[in-house]
């Protein structure tokens, strides 16, 4: 296991040949940190978010969640596990939409902003329209990654994610650590703190570096697998639940920093219009599926399988597929279905790295690209 | 003005070349019979949406709109009017997904679906699931476009739109007829009935018809332009607001019918990644940007200028844009913002047509695609 100690080598590569490489390495370690002192014994610590949490906590009926780019695919995330496990409807919005429209707040609705950097313009002009139209906000929570930050001091609430640093311009180790803060969220906001399933989930929140540590032995066959890639202009990443966010998040690592044209859809949408673009130059990624939604799936891909075209799967040992000359399998550890897809989100880093590794693109500073956006 | 008359000409192309271009030049009239008798002089009739229909409306405080494919998108622009015209809180999710996952209804939740054929099988089997755990939903109402379907005999509410019979795979006069219900029922929803907005709505919506004329009078202007795509793989569509989901559905026509990996972003999210895959083979299109929207746009598009990126915008004539070599202006007439969304559909509709024409894909009948999804 990496051990991780914030400042000592944040600005040095180490052993790594890039920035992104070394800091998707990090994630069981920075996540370990993001949970220490966070929980006790089975149980989410309220007081983590901030003095006055737990009171505030109790009167939520509603969450607006407001991000921008992987920022927002970890809302999304969080959107599946507050309606089933804490029963609290909830939106996610990207802040360049919820800023600009008329949105309407129900009563004791709290307000929740994703940034690593903490001074994403949009997501904090979000911030501020909202704390400007009170009405139905019940208080103002950040997730942030840089202590001091704007959207730290002007929010009620924060938790701070233990990244550390983060240098390459596409977002890894934030992410994750930002899953596992939204995953602390959902637990501190259930009413039946202290329950059997809440104990469950903290159990495999200890136990999650470890998985990550597994995921990262992935990374031989990944490079292997990235060459079916690396001459290809399109790619189409499927998800289904919880992993719908992961394959966006999966396709927008492979446009950041391989300039792949790579989109992601919900895998019940395939027949509903993209399915028409697949073929033998548009290989189809499907993240974890299930059984039922894989029978699907094949039958959907049936007919384009005369074209040539290609479907790589991610799933769980225990899915028991059998890998094919159009059908390629890499398997996962075994994990409660909740944090799976922190879990899935790591080879997927993995493929877009070496996929840009072959291209020969600049990994830590693609095109185009800022670390923070502090313009709208 | 063509005239419309159901029945008489539904399986003859006519003078057309293929049923899609029919469909599309059909709009102005199916437009104006899907008004038919739901308006008495500056009010929208409840009536319309079925017997019992105004006492139920009256107790509606959140929507939950269900929907797959070019029905998802039109629901999307329909949560925009829903929240600022009817102060109605409204989340919209595709049906497979909206029927894999625990939902939380809160009370007094109108279920609404969207679907051409009324026999969608996510979209039905997430009725049916709606049904099946009736806490918190106060009814369902169906949008179809096929009288006696599964979704209009198993929901409480009904609104048949007038599009008559839609041949083409890919769908255009369903979607607009769709936009113009919804927009209806937004109305049915406010609860300042028979004020100056609904009155000046009402005058908006009996207008549009001759404004969708004026608007597929651009068809050889946008023949012209559709030659800068033909040999493009690529293309980027852009939208905010209400405009974002008909960038959506400008991309899936294109998708569809010409196979073009087109892919829509909300305009503000273009720097939090994809702005990585702007190049001289990756067009960007924008739709109906306000002067605010198209300044930030010019300036995110500055660096990737000198790669050659291209800008087509489509935009209001009053906006006052200066073409140049790289960003190219097609106007539209004046229209309520609130209406605008159904009016750029139309040249996005004409544009991915003439680009399927060049391209000698087989319009009517695209490649892995059926008309009604009947299956999950």
């Amino acid at each position: 296991v990496h051990t991780f100690e914030h400042g000592d080598s944040a600005a040095s590569r180490g052993e790594y040949r890039h920035f992104m490489l070394k800091e998707i390495h990090e994630q069981p370690a920075v996540i370990a940190a993001t949970l220490e002192g966070r929980l006790s014994g089975s149980h989410v610590l309220e007081s983590s978010f901030g003095v006055g949490a737990k009171a505030l906590f109790a009167r939520v009926r509603q969450i607006h969640i407001v991000a921008c780019g992987t920022s927002y695919h970890a809302g999304l995330v969080a959107r599946y596990w507050l309606e089933k496990l804490a029963g609290i409807p909830t939106t996610v919005e990207v802040a360049s939409e919820y800023r600009y429209r008329e949105v309407v707040v129900p009563e004791n609705t709290l307000f929740v902003t994703l940034s690593q950097s903490g001074e994403t313009a949009d997501t904090l002009a979000a911030l501020r329209y909202a704390k400007g139209r009170a009405a139905g906000y019940l208080g103002a929570l950040a997730i942030c990654n840089v202590p001091g930050s704007s959207l730290t001091r002007e929010s009620d609430l924060a938790l701070m994610t233990q990244a550390g640093p983060e240098i390459g311009v596409a977002s890894t180790k934030a992410f994750t650590t930002q899953l596992v803060a939204l995953l602390l969220l959902t637990l501190a906001l259930r009413r039946e703190r202290g329950d059997a399933r809440e104990t469950a989930l903290v159990q495999a929140l200890r136990g999650l570096p470890a998985l990550l540590e597994q995921a990262l032995e992935m990374d031989g066959p990944i490079a292997e697998l990235s060459e079916a890639f690396a001459e290809k202009h399109h790619a189409l990443f499927l998800g289904r639940g919880t992993q719908f966010p992961i394959a966006l998040e999966g396709a927008l690592k492979l446009k950041e920093i391989s300039y792949i044209h790579a989109e992601a859809y919900p895998a019940g949408e395939l027949k509903h219009g993209p399915l028409a673009l697949v073929d033998a130059d548009m290989p189809v990624i499907a993240v974890a599926p299930n059984d039922e939604l894989l029978e699907k799936l094949k039958s959907n891909l049936q007919e384009v399988r005369a074209r040539g075209g290609e479907l790589f799967v991610f799933a769980d040992e225990g899915v028991g597929l059998t890998a094919a000359a159009d059908l390629r399998v890499l398997h996962l550890p075994q994990i409660d279905e909740v944090l799976a897809p922190i879990l899935y989100t790591l080879p997927l880093q993995l493929l877009s790295y070496h996929v840009a590794v072959l291209k020969g693109t600049d990994v830590d500073q693609p095109r185009n690209l800022a670390k923070s956006v502090t313009v709208e």
